[in-house]
């Protein structure tokens, strides 16, 4: 199959999808175009998703690495509160692989289809292993996307849904995208996706807000887990988040349960405490 | 070195460099925060630039990859007539190669300098091959983008600069930003960036506008290349556009030469002659 065939039928199923009014133009011209609405905000994330590090294909099918890889895009703009767009997609795999391109699009475009995100573009090349980088677009009232940097000592820490779930987990991960809209209405003071680790990205919100924080081992841990899995297990895409004590967080949102499990501090910025004790990062570090 | 201290150096690297007011949030959230204009449209484009496809790290410095990465994307803005707001960078690298990052970035962002592109976030990974995918987003007056789509029968075809430059050219191509600027205020009819081929982007342009094309063999043929380099090299990343018959075209543009190949033909769509023969576009197929 030539490329600009493979291309043509991508084009045809993202046509057959979720078409956003904003989208000028999608698939078919060196750009897709967007014409912004009045008052909103844009928030824009890429995500690498690559073999042998991300999965494997013995593990996963091309519709779960397609599903996987707009998850993980989409897990970014659950966490400042946004509302999806659009995605571009970058996928680059080996020759003669066209059936696999068309499962991995079928995968990725129900996951598109479910939460109303337009496919508008993207590139296609081919290389010895698969590789797909993906990037969202999604949007927010003005000045109202939820940041890493809003925690303030005294702050409640929270997180949806349970830690530490076991690899199966890992296949179809569900973007916890209406619990973001749900907090950003709330009125959440600082939120972030738990990917590389709950103990890691606190620490990532702790930096950018310069604060401290001190989590208790009373964690929501999923069943067959361990703490160290809660801890520092990557790929949970809950939302952790804080809010000021004054607002009222309720035990669910979008049907996740929401469990508190600690407190912003005003000790050394990034500085994470486990009941009372030092806790030390061990999330996932490309380079080590 | 860690992935945090990494990242570090290239969010202060970034923050040197040039800030776009409309960026409210760059590196280090979840997600980069544009504010759009008013009465704007933002396009967006994504490209992929891979070890042993793009370049070898033999003929490539990692300041030239960086380079080359962000001017194939800023070239497909110049074809929309966009002028560029930012790009987020996806690269996956070895390990233990900080120091070849830091370069890769030295080259980017020397590029991202000349043309004001905030760099405003991105990815960064370990594997075992180079990757890097730039996603540039730029921003038109609202309804007035370049498209390929536009080409009418009896409009001219003309097209920037040369064509057909030996490779060495492709260590620092130069995207043709001012010059897109320039034809969208001219009033071109359709446009699109030689990337693969003028015989291929002509096809794409034509297949897009459902017109045919007949071009002459006079075209700006760069010395040394032959005419064959011209009609189906790849990576030209001049800007072949369309215009009616009433628009006065310049002889120059931006300090590029404009010339006149052909004309804009009502035959079947997608088809090429060059002097009265069909003319096969051969350019590059990632997939044959």
């Amino acid at each position: 199959m030539r490329e600009t065939q493979i291309i043509e039928r991508i084009r045809r199923m993202a046509e057959r999808g979720h078409r956003d009014r904003s989208l000028v133009k999608t698939i078919g011209d060196d750009c897709a175009i967007l014409r912004p609405k009045v008052n909103e905000d844009l928030v824009f994330t890429s995500d690498f998703v690559l073999e042998d590090r991300h999965f494997t294909l013995e593990t996963h099918q091309a519709a779960d690495i397609g599903h996987k890889a707009l998850a993980r895009s989409l897990s970014d703009l659950a966490a400042m509160g946004a509302e999806p767009v659009f995605c571009m997609v970058s996928l680059a795999v080996p020759v003669r692989a066209s059936s696999w391109v068309t499962q991995f699009y079928k995968g990725l475009l129900a996951l598109a289809q479910r939460f109303s995100v337009t496919l508008a573009g993207g590139d296609l090349a081919r290389f010895d292993k698969v590789i797909a980088d993906v990037i969202c677009c999604g949007r927010v009232p003005r000045g109202k996307a939820l940041l890493r940097s809003g925690a303030k000592p005294g702050d409640r820490i929270y997180v949806t849904g349970e830690l530490g779930r076991p690899w199966r987990r890992h296949l179809r991960p569900e973007p916890r995208i209406a619990a973001g809209l749900a907090l950003r209405r709330l009125g959440a003071s600082a939120c972030i996706d738990v990917s590389d680790g709950l103990a890691l990205d606190l620490q990532r919100l702790c930096l950018e807000s310069r604060v401290s924080a001190e989590l208790t081992s009373d964690l929501p841990i999923a069943h067959g887990a361990s703490l160290q899995n809660a801890l520092h297990g990557g790929e949970d895409y809950e939302l952790l988040f804080t809010a000021a004590p004054k607002r009222r967080i309720p035990k669910h949102i979008a049907g996740l349960a929401i469990t508190k499990i600690g407190t912003v501090t005003r000790a050394r910025a990034g500085q994470i405490k486990l009941d009372g004790r030092r806790l030390k990062p061990l999330g996932f570090d490309h380079f080590q």
